[in-house]
């Protein structure tokens, strides 16, 4: 009960509207391990796609956003952390991730004071430059990201990391993502002077 | 007459959706610098509005790709170089440039070995931060940016430096983008090996 | 006495080796206001020009340093969090700050797990574009940085923010220079738990 | 004969003042490669290891340099385009690089306007993130670097890279370092307007 009582609830993004995302395996995967291994944490998928490109343009006078905009900031509101699934495109963030956080940041800011994990799956570094410029962006929002463990995901080097449908099927990369989620659970109970 | 047979041909993009943005305000303003002033360069506002979220699941068989983006993409491909008026989202691109940036980088990449040139309006750095991460998508997409003059629009200090409606009124940044527009131009000849 | 027994000790590091650096008159003033004004943290400035420009050739066998090196580390190590007063040096880190830094972290990695803060002066953003490369650097040396307040001392706009001899000496800065240093004792609080 | 009147002359810089460098051996590559099979091209490795931590107080009146500073500043100012080999040091650029770039900037800047190309070797992205920040450098530096192919080799993945003494011995890695070089070229070419 105890346990139930203060479990962390942690909301995950994934920066890909893709069907087979790998991005999308990874949180997938993040919320079956943390269901079957990881107690005193839950993780709630909440979906980027339906919001409207930013534009300020868009909010009402006192601040009132859009609907699937509102209902969105509640749900970031709500979570104690966040797990962020973020692909590179480009050499940078996601547009679909991008403009989730900016929506979110609006005063209020949602996202304030609370830690952070990033992960991320793709060709060459893995992702790995997105997550740089993620940092950068959480500096502003006021995320705090867990340093370590990091995990880039080399999607397209043997043995297959993924099945067709995106789904994470590699034991060790399953085992890394699991120490993440370790990794933000501390750090979530750290930061509220829990641990 | 030579002149107008080699003119550059500029698309110019801004980051922001919003109606008085000043961003936009930084491109409106370019555009008659150059009619004005800078013979052999013409400026096209393209704009990145009607572009969906990227989501390569919306390409279909053979690399086709919805009505607005292969519009998109044909305006992006018959320019000679870019200016990008971006603003800084959070420490980052806005969404919308970078939705636009992605669409078009999509095989075959229409920017590809191209001069492009970055200003940006804002508070703070007047944008700054973002230029480098533009930049650093830049070389994946194969963008040559000149380096230098760069145009930073500290948009908040005094005096005013755009109306209500966001169009630039300020005297020195209006030279000062007069700079970055002779910059370009110099530069995409040269890439061309015409100067 | 509670107080003294749990005093915070914050190691101070310097980038710019130049005399009448603002950089370190920075680290000066800060150490000043924590004297005067901040019970529970005293800063001790740790040099960083004895440093040989980091080799790891000078390294003998079983990880022995340099004694200038052994010297250094040695302060970080029994230093609980960091104040970087970190200039820009061609839009990236000072080398001496970032040799210092790289030192440091050679196994074992004294920097780990602890909280620091970054301030700077300069012209332009202040110092602004280091302060991020710097940033990610604490990622792999695994640093935890406040994420506000930022302070970037515009130098060289008036009024004057610095005499002759690089002391700060503008009221306003040496207040936001207080507010980093409060923010730092109360991150370094929460990461040991006690607040 | 008319080859040699327009050779390019590159100058390569190597990050780590480790004997047995990686890095260096990808400099020694580049100039095997160079003379054996690109004509048109001489490169010249500039050693940085003489430069002392950079100090603006040890220029005297008149933007006098120590010896060494000077010497150092005239190779990289009768050089055409530069080679830099970039290892990357907590996830940023090498303090013996970025001191050498640092000195060749102060006024006149000399490394102005000239194309460059970054190489790495390393652990995880082949220092990949090093090479970003010192592309940041190069926006105030003034330098153009190529976009295309970038290098990251990564060291310690099998089969070897690099014999003992940090020789490159990869037959793979040497033709991607030569399609390196001949990019550089064309682009140096190209900015010169003679291609």
């Amino acid at each position: 009960m105890e346990a139930t009582k203060s479990a962390i609830k942690v909301a995950a993004l994934c920066g890909s509207l893709r069907k087979a995302s790998y991005n999308g395996g990874l949180v997938r995967s993040a919320m079956e391990i943390c269901k079957e291994s990881i107690p005193g944490m839950q993780i709630e998928y909440v979906e980027v796609s339906p919001l409207p490109m930013i534009n300020t343009d868009l909010e009402e006078e006192g601040g009132k956003f859009p609907a699937v905009v509102e209902e969105f900031r509640r749900k970031i509101s709500r979570a104690d952390s966040f797990l962020f699934a973020s692909p590179e495109y480009n050499y940078s963030i996601a547009p679909p991730l991008k403009n989730a956080i900016d929506w979110a940041s609006r005063p209020p800011n949602v996202w304030a004071d609370k830690a952070a994990a990033i992960v991320s799956a793709g060709g060459n570094f893995g992702g790995g430059r997105a997550q740089y410029h993620l940092r950068q962006t959480g500096v502003y929002v006021d995320l705090h990201f867990i340093n370590k463990p990091e995990l880039f995901v080399y999607a397209f080097q043997p043995p297959a990391k993924f099945d067709a449908d995106g789904n994470l099927i590699d034991a060790e990369v399953k085992e890394r993502l699991k120490q993440v989620l370790l990794s933000l659970q501390k750090f979530t109970l750290q930061l509220r002077g829990q641990c």
